[in-house]
């Protein structure tokens, strides 16, 4: 058992929002607030920036039922940021900041919760509060809908996005069937680099009514291939639904989507727009039928009416752990998930991971899971993502409208 | 009380579907199972179309628990057509075969739902088997998303579109705000002539977080205006959302979404693609903030893990206020909603109106629901569409993925 650390704790939020972020930031502040070792509980204004901007919102001024209701709201509740630390050993202006902020409100936990990138602002925290020899403890809490983080089971937000993006294609699935003349629906779906949010589209099919065909970055795209395999799908059922991760690429490493095409519209121009359009547009120059283009958008990040029950205790779970360990001494780490079997049934464990092993590195879709063709999921797959979408959310509903946390984001002076 | 009528009925489903039709069939299919006027439960494959081509389901032949099931299934579970049907004076090729099939199968009820198009087909069948004195009654049960259908208060259909779009529309606000640098987001939302579902969107703002500024087709569309709305807004607040119906138009009729706009790409070629990412492109070109096109697409019409309670309960008590009336002697009409208040609250009561009146007439916003600057909704339609969107589905659930009816469909011989 480490020496008792003793001050007041900072939590920030960071990257882009999931449906589930803000359960994690009520399982930080709930257990913070509750921690006799934390004397106050600040949330950061927009992450990082709002420490060095001195924007500190204090946690313990919020009514505990508006805290609450975090579990269920979307987006980043204290705000977000996409801020890249200089190193510290290039540039210390940022760090010697943080420190100085840290010392004015006597703060030794500091909690941040994000992706790659938040991870490794974490990291460089907690390798200079070190170096310089300010008693720190520094934790990382992961979120992320794209699941692409290292060293962990899955990501907190990516459940709730599989499941919003597994329902919105089985209802896709069953318009597609609605006229007897053929239909043809492209998905976009998220996913730069790593494909688990487009692999997800194959629990739908898993249940009954789900895409035909799914495309991942996973996998070099060929445009030829994929209109053949359209073409067979559609004479053979007469329509196809088609998902396909936003991060295709050709063999060359050109993203799909940024590709010059062969895609023009009736005046010669080229068709620009998102990738679903595009590549709607390249099916129909080979089809009669209606070929219809559908992005999911910022609905796989914040439809936080149908999260996942298991990914938003997980997402809890996560902030909750990463307080607790902090008080016990652990620092320089974050929370990471290990599934487990217990009675037979799914379990999630908490597991410490070294913060420098986490930051800037993807994690990619086993090949083993994605089938020969290249165009589907295995049933490996389908058993691993099943267990993280289970459950449905307690939405607190006002009118049948859903009610969001309504914090009073007291400023610290 | 009319002369009892033994026979048989038909039931078809026509037009675009929405996330409750198929309550409307669950609400014709079992009253009529129970009829004992009624002697066969017919389902038309492909609405009019499976009559035209004597394919037809025998509905006595579904599981009981299947058929349930329709509650919460979107989609046209019986297949669906556009089949725009010859005047009867002009071509009775159709009606020729349609009765033929009636007497073949000793048809004496046939039930049709659609919107405004489906009504007038209705209407059609319903006179020619006066005219050739085939008795037969024929009813109209409505649906619609668009909530354009002259002469009921509200359409089966709408009042779950509305819960959706105004749910994703809070989704999208919070979302909205998750960076300190501002964002422009653009929710393009279905409604061709109509901008009933786009104003829908207001009702989020009602709840604390919606759009800022809603664009209909009721309203003469000016792009300057908008543009300096935009930019009121981004300057007061630092982010904008706005949600537009796909239907706007300029003062000339010239829908926006196809005008040839000044907004062109890098290279100069026009940019194509749907309405919300056009308007996006316009304000890119005013702004630095970060923009975003978002359309709700085909979710609009199926999703039903979000449907009304109430919208499911009045889509099954139109299908089955069709089937009521029919029995006890009514023909050539179409089921309509009037609205009551009774004991202080909101009552749906079903009214029979005759088909010619509802046929190819478009219902708009009313303009003093509208505001003076012509882009938001007044008190008075948040108060119109708010009942309308209560209760939770009770979605059943197989792994926490949906389960839709499987119905056997066997073919009539």
């Amino acid at each position: 058992m480490s020496e008792k650390l003793i001050g007041s704790c900072i939590f920030g939020q960071s990257g882009g929002p999931t449906a589930v972020i803000n359960a994690s930031a009520y399982g930080v502040i709930k257990t913070a607030l509750e921690a006799e070792e934390i004397t106050k509980v600040y949330g950061a204004s927009y992450g990082i920036k709002g420490v060095l901007s001195d924007r500190l919102y204090v946690m313990d001024e919020e009514d505990p039922e508006e805290l609450r209701l975090l579990l269920n709201t979307p987006s980043s509740e204290l705000g977000s940021c996409r801020y890249k630390m200089a190193d510290p050993e290039v540039d210390d202006t940022d760090y010697k900041r943080i420190l100085e902020i840290f010392k004015k409100y006597d703060v030794r936990y500091f909690f941040y919760n994000g992706g790659n990138d938040s991870m490794d602002t974490c990291n460089k925290i907690s390798r200079y509060m070190e170096s310089v020899g300010y008693p720190c403890r520094v934790m990382g809490v992961p979120k992320t809908v794209d699941n692409d983080l290292y060293g962990t089971d899955h990501c907190p937000g990516f459940g709730s996005a599989a499941k919003l993006i597994a329902t919105t294609c089985m209802e896709i699935s069953k318009d597609t069937n609605v006229y007897d003349n053929g239909v043809i629906n492209v998905v976009e779906i998220m996913g730069r680099h790593a494909g688990w949010l487009a692999a997800s589209a194959s629990l739908a099919s898993a249940y009954g009514f789900g895409p035909d065909l799914v495309y991942l970055p996973e996998v070099d795209f060929d445009m030829d291939r994929f209109l053949r395999d359209v073409d067979r799908v559609y004479k053979e059922k007469g329509k196809v639904l088609v998902a396909v991760s936003e991060g295709i690429h050709y063999a060359d490493g050109t993203f799909v989507s940024e590709a010059e095409t062969s895609a023009t519209d009736g005046f010669g121009h080229v068709q620009l727009g998102g990738l679903a359009a595009m590549l709607a547009d390249a099916i129909r120059k080979h089809s009669d039928a209606k070929v219809r283009g559908i992005e999911l958008s910022l609905l796989q990040r914040c439809a936080s009416h149908i999260a996942s029950k298991t990914d938003i205790d997980e997402a809890f779970g996560a902030g909750r752990e990463a307080v607790r360990q902090a008080v016990a001494g652990v620092s320089g780490k974050m929370v990471a998930f290990e599934r487990e079997t217990v009675d037979g049934a799914y379990h999630c464990k908490y597991v410490m991971l070294p913060l420098d092993t986490v930051a800037n590195y993807e994690k990619k879709i086993p090949s083993e899971w994605i089938n020969e063709e290249g165009n589907g999921l295995t049933e490996e797959f389908i058993d691993y993502v099943r267990p993280l979408v289970q459950g449905e959310p307690d939405l607190p509903l006002v009118d049948s409208m859903p009610r969001y946390a309504n914090l009073k984001k007291v400023l610290a002076k």
